[in-house]
């Protein structure tokens, strides 16, 4: 391998221009030809408007993160609505901040306050929970509590994503719950750690008897899994949502086509939530031939940037 | 406040000196004068000490990240040996790498090799699973069903807890497995996301009818968190073992006076992970009084120190 | 402070919409009610372009890191031509590579090619130098040393920015070079580490009796400090640029009102890097009254949306 | 390359214990055969050790961070004394800082005080300058000023690297300094960005036609790294002392052999602070056969291991 050749098979970096015309679909463009962080983002967009145009691939999202009190509730609430999810995976935590906007209960943010100002002791005595700089009001617990307790669950031994499309069916139709939104285009959504969340503690509370077998979700995922032609994964943070998808494909002919992780954990420290979807190649968990891109970037600022650019690639290709 | 006043206040950083007498006593305890993580962590294991020498608290220790492959089985395990925990939570995976050692499999680590030369897609072909630069043989898998597929499980509605029990009791005797000191300690291990891992698929695949209680599991670690006079919490990463710790401890009337985390996660992008335990203050987990210490640091540096430290303690206390 | 104080005060998390009609202003201003990262980069789009509309202030713009060569000299340049920086400090990194593009010479990223595949030691045989995901041919020191080898030095003993205006006139005309619009729009170019790059490297070898005077720069950075009736300062990464900047401030009447940083590093170990804004206000170099805001962000995804964001907010403004 | 040929060359992890019998030496030897950075730590002491062991290897060493105020002013004190390095490269700050210390100031850390109610305002008014979780009275500026303005420079054009050996020499004999004891071990200091520091501020303002020259410094050190028979490197955290020992290596006939860093930067935003070691090698820089190993940690915490390893070590040899 010369210099010659190199610079054959190698590409010229484009200065990035920024100008009136510029759109979200011209800047993505243009970072592909970028370095670092910006080209893995538009590599990112790019892969995942190609698994949206792959009707074979099955598209499963890991999804975890305190997103909801972030404000990022809509812009998954529209990745399902637009058909870019097939199937959810997430944690209880998401789950309950998403039931508390539901029913009409907000998150809140400093706005003119310097955050700084705001002692965590006097927070707790206004019962005010600290979410980094957002805040979930004590008294949704109660608002939770009350809707947990006056459901007829029908099966105590149903499984946790029977359950959740139950709970969705019980959210009142004009909202933009994740939910309320997966029960209505019929994506399931997986929840292996619900035992480990607000939801679940008030269930647990009121229904002593309640046994929701997360193991008949355990077997459904790896069905799913087993028989998805084609699967691409996309991961927003990693822990057990990251590691639910990937145990799925583990085991089944075939492994993840195209892959997508935005987080900030680093892999040095051997954690799953760090660890470079290349990785996964060794444990055949995506495939050698897979499209992958690792973002190193807060979910918040990448993901309504990809929904915007999946937006606008999408209504040009209905034109 | 004036500098004088201030000044007064404040205390000298020491400038640290390691001398031919320097033992790991000597080295923590300079460190507690001197600033950064390296501070943190002499008060990490200053507060641990406190904690052991507390009677009346119980330690909860929240187990994350893929810490028996790195070499820390053992670490964990004379952490249980030694009293220095009361109630474990870890995850799937932690359970299944340390099954995996205890039936007589190694996790592997290059030694002269450099891991650069070693490609994800040729791992795959030879069935060698990476986590970052440790590799476990995809026929760990197989030793782990044969384990798994004989079991007679007692009770298929049981706890996860109750099970794990049964587990560490079915481990031969002389081993350093965490599984099975935990039982011989009598030790609960909590495992809220354990359908999330390669040991759960196992006995999935092998006990179609099995439906272990993982609500039975929320509802003890909940009265464990009540009816604990005082509370510690030492979490190795964060993830789904910080959280159920949390939970239990928020409703009760005792929040954790003493608290430990060593992470290598961020708090800006609003994970629990990487959350402050200063947070956990608003939310009435920890207590506004509680002493607490985050330590930034790989847990494979930071562990083997305080067990170091701790064993060193409690060794010169007895004499 | 009670929760109903608290819910008075705080401010209700807007849930992002993505629509048609949504434009990079509308994105910015939602984000601001977001949390976490998000709401930190539309406050400082929202910052910087309060910094453009008081025309008090001198901005102060902190450049480290290989922009450059990962794409991002159009957008510094264009900041420049804007007039959204009034005094530049940055690395000799960055400005050999500048100087690399103004000559012809381009760096180059993989394309199609899966960079695991390209081997450290195979690119040095290539004479291909390697910067995270792009490359450098060893070829531009050539470039650069024949530019640099006919330059006729007016005085050895000219400061460092007087040098960099002197090579910018140099430069021709028609490029993008940061260099070469810095000396057009008269924005001076501070670079204390010049010494610490490829470009004095050749300067050296060429002109043994070279000695920019290092110490002149120094203190007319002091003074452009202490003559600023205001001061902004806007930092992308951290290193010699920002402290730099900072301790001319620290002396001054006028401490920074108005201050940015996107930075990747981390607070905890202590570098000022990593260091917080607010940090500064101890100091005196950041003023206690400022708009802050620290972006946890790669540059190259945080500087192409700010700047897209202010020239439209400047747009708007002139219609 | 199948599974057995792979299990052939790899190793087996080794379970570390720790024991009454426990010394630096063991703990270390057995991390060697650990994972993620605790392997990576005990790389790094191996491969200093060899590097002193090495006696025709000269030793580069570059410190950026706030170590001193930190508490690790005696532990890089002790490097040199001991031998451990042959050529300094650091930052202004870190002279300043050991100055301030060699002329009886103190820095401060907080003792009992919770931090977090110390208010960056009301610090700026006890003119107490914060450095994380240190600071440092503004008050010691005056003893540096008084100082500095009393010294009889003798030579304006001199290099900045002789002007701290003439600083060194004039500082009082019983010190930790490490400016004092770089002087009387004759270990060249290079400091590239000396104009980025207090201590140069003062000397500006006190000398008006001062013009230390950092060109013959740049020149100085690519002599000493063209005549190095063998280079070792070891950088703490990256910044300008990482960057010039790499750019005096990279037209040398060697590149380095041995090669070591500590940092909590991440190579993925491609700053040269987080850049892996392995990408120099692509430069030329270090060597394509070097020994290296890259530690994830702060530096507070990894350096005074390391010393303590070195120092047994060679103490051990001795014997």
């Amino acid at each position: 391998m010369s210099e010659k050749n190199l610079e054959d098979i190698l590409k010229r970096v484009d200065q990035l221009e920024i100008t009136k015309e510029t759109s979200i679909l011209s800047l993505i463009n243009s970072l592909k030809n970028a370095g670092f962080n910006a080209k893995r983002l538009a590599l990112a967009c790019e892969i995942y408007n190609e698994m949206i145009n792959d009707e074979e691939c099955i598209k499963f999202f890991g999804l975890a993160g305190a997103l909801v009190p972030a404000g990022m509730q809509r812009v998954v609430h529209d990745f399902i609505k637009e058909g870019f999810i097939d199937i959810l995976v997430t944690t209880g935590a998401n789950l309950t901040h998403d039931l508390a906007e539901a029913l009409g209960y907000h998150h809140l943010q400093g706005g003119a306050i310097n955050l700084n100002d705001l002692n965590d002791s006097d927070l707790h005595k206004a019962e005010m929970n600290r979410i980094y700089d957002v805040f979930m009001p004590n008294k949704v617990y109660e608002g939770i509590e009350d809707f947990i307790s006056n459901l007829k669950i029908p099966d105590p031994q149903m499984s946790v994503s029977s359950f959740l499309r139950f709970l969705g069916k019980a959210l009142p139709k004009d909202s933009q719950s994740i939910l309320k939104i997966c029960e209505q285009k019929e994506v399931p959504i997986f929840c292996p750690a619900f035992t480990d969340s607000g939801l679940a503690l008030q269930l647990g509370f009121h229904n002593q008897k309640i046994n929701l077998n997360h193991f008949k979700d355990m077997l459904e995922m790896v069905n799913l899994a087993w028989d998805a032609k084609k699967a691409g994964v996309c991961f927003l943070g990693g822990g057990v949502p990251k590691n639910f998808i990937l145990q799925s494909l583990q085991f089944c002919p075939n492994s993840a086509m195209y892959a997508i992780q935005i987080t900030m954990d680093r892999p040095e420290p051997g954690g799953l939530s760090g660890a470079t979807l290349r990785e996964a190649i060794s444990w055949g968990k995506v495939n050698e031939n897979a499209k992958y891109s690792t973002v190193i970037s807060d979910a918040t600022i990448a993901l309504p940037i990809i929904l915007w650019f999946l937006k606008e690639s999408q209504r040009k290709k209905k034109i």
